[in-house]
C-alpha cells in the first residue's frame, strides 16, 4: 500500500465488519503483511464468518462491540484499542443502511415518514461522526494515515438527475459534509490524516441486493472487487485530497 | 413581482411567521396588492407583532398553527387553507435553528452531541420535505409558482473552508439534498413550480445575534432588505431554476 510505504507496521480499523464490504476489507488486509493489528467492529454479535476469521489469526485480529447509535461503546472500543497500541493507520467506517426489514426508501414524496428520516440520519450520518470525534487522539501521530468512510454517489446533491430515495440521500449527504467538516478540524489538530469519503459503486451485498436487478451485470462488483477497487483508490491518496469525495475509479465525486 | 406577472391574484403561504425573515416577509408582502390571502404560520402562539398585523388586515392575512416537527399539524394547517383557496402561488419556508437556550453550535468535535446532531435535522431538515410532502396537492395547478426554503451558505460542502458548526451545516446539506430531491419530484407532478433554496446572507435576527459580532456592518443585514433581496431573486427565477441554492444576490450557490 504506497501511502503506507514508509510503514513497516499498520494497525488499521474497520468499523462494521460482520457482513459486505466490511467484512471484505478484514478479508483483504488479513492477506497484508503489514498489518499487525487488525481491528474489526460488530454491533449484536459476530457473524460466523468474522469469527473464523478471528479464530484463524490469534490475536492479530480482534473483535469488537460496538454499536454506532450508542456513543459509550464507541467509546469503549476506542479504549480498548488504546491499552494495546498508540496509533493507527487506516481507518475503514462502513456502517449504513439503505433499507431494514421494515424501512424501504422512499419512491415518493407520499412514502416520507419523520421517523424514518431520523433513522437514516442516526445510521447513515451521525455515526462517523461519532467515530471521529473519539479517534482523533489514535490519529493524532507522525505516521502518515488514513480515515475513509463508505459513502454513496446517491449522496451527491449535484449529480442527483433521479429523484427518490429522500432519506439515505439526505443522510449520505450529511455524512459528507460531517466528514468534509471533520477533515479541516483533522487538519489542525492531525494533519497527517487524509480523510475521504468513498463511493464503493453497486456491490454486491445485502445492502444492494433489492435493487440489484436494474444494475447491468458489469457493474454489479463483488465484494472483492469492490475492496481491491477502494484500496488502490486510498494507496493513491495525497495529502490534499483529505475531505473529498472519491469514487471507486479514483475520480472526484461533486457534492 | 415579474414571476408572477401573468396573475392578477396570488395567494401566498409564509412558515414561520413569528419573527426574523418570516415575519419580515409577511410585513413586506402585506404591501403587495396582488396578495389577495395571505396564510402565515407560528407554532406555538402568535407573536404580538404578527397578531398586530393579522388584526389590521381583516382576514387578507391569516394566521395558522404549524409545528413542522408534528406532521398532523402541517396536514391541519394545509387543510384549513384548502378549505378556502385551490392553490398557492409562492411558499416561503423559513423555519430553523441555529442555537437554543440549551444548545450552540459546535466548535469541534468534541462538543459533538448525538441528540442535539438528531435535533438539527428534525428542525432544520425534515421540517421542509414534510411541508413540501404535504404541499403538493396546493402547487398541482397551471400558474406559475415558486417555493422557496430558507437554507445557508454554510450548509454548502464545497463552500466550507472553515469547520465547526457541525450539526448546522449538515442539517443545512441535507434540506438542500431534500428539497433538490423534491424539486424532482415537483418537475413531475407540479411542473409549474420552480423550487429553490435561498441564503440569506447574514441578516439582524435572533438567529445570527450571537455571531454578529464577526460580521461587518455593511454584511449584517436588516430583515427589510434581506427580505427585499430575496423577492428580487424568486423575481427573476426561471423554470429551470428549479432544485438550485441561490445565495442573496442572485448568484448559483455549490453544494
Amino acid at each position: 500500500m504506497s501511502v503506507f510505504a514508509e510503514l513497516e507496521a499498520l494497525n488499521v480499523l474497520v468499523v462494521g465488519a460482520n457482513r459486505g464490504i466490511g467484512l471484505g476489507f478484514v478479508q483483504k488486509l488479513l492477506g497484508e503483511h503489514r498489518v499487525k493489528h487488525l481491528y474489526a467492529t460488530y454491533r449484536l454479535t459476530p457473524t460466523p464468518q468474522l469469527q473464523n476469521l478471528a479464530d484463524q489469526q490469534n490475536d492479530r485480529l480482534q473483535l469488537l462491540s460496538m454499536d454506532i447509535t450508542d456513543e459509550v461503546t464507541i467509546a469503549q472500543a476506542i479504549t480498548t484499542i488504546r491499552q494495546q497500541v498508540d496509533r493507527l493507520h487506516l481507518v475503514i467506517y462502513t456502517v449504513g443502511f439503505l433499507h431494514t426489514d421494515e424501512i424501504q426508501p422512499e419512491k415518493s414524496l407520499q412514502q416520507i415518514q419523520p421517523e424514518v428520516l431520523l433513522r437514516y440520519f442516526q445510521v447513515n450520518s451521525i455515526g462517523a461522526i461519532l467515530l471521529a470525534k473519539h479517534l482523533l487522539p489514535l490519529l493524532k501521530h507522525g505516521d502518515r494515515s488514513v480515515f475513509a468512510s463508505i459513502s454513496a454517489k446517491v449522496g451527491s446533491i449535484g449529480d442527483n438527475q433521479l429523484g427518490g430515495w429522500y432519506g439515505y440521500r439526505a443522510s449520505k449527504a450529511a455524512l459528507n459534509m460531517l466528514m468534509h467538516t471533520a477533515a479541516i478540524e483533522y487538519g489542525r489538530k492531525a494533519p497527517k490524516v487524509i480523510l475521504v469519503m468513498l463511493h464503493p459503486g453497486t456491490t454486491d451485498t445485502e445492502l444492494s441486493q433489492p435493487f440489484q436487478r436494474n444494475v447491468p451485470p458489469e457493474k454489479l462488483f463483488p465484494i472483492e472487487r469492490t475492496v481491491s477497487q477502494l484500496l488502490t483508490v486510498i494507496d493513491q491518496l495525497q495529502p490534499e485530497d483529505t475531505g473529498q469525495f472519491f469514487n471507486w475509479d479514483g475520480s472526484r465525486l461533486p457534492w
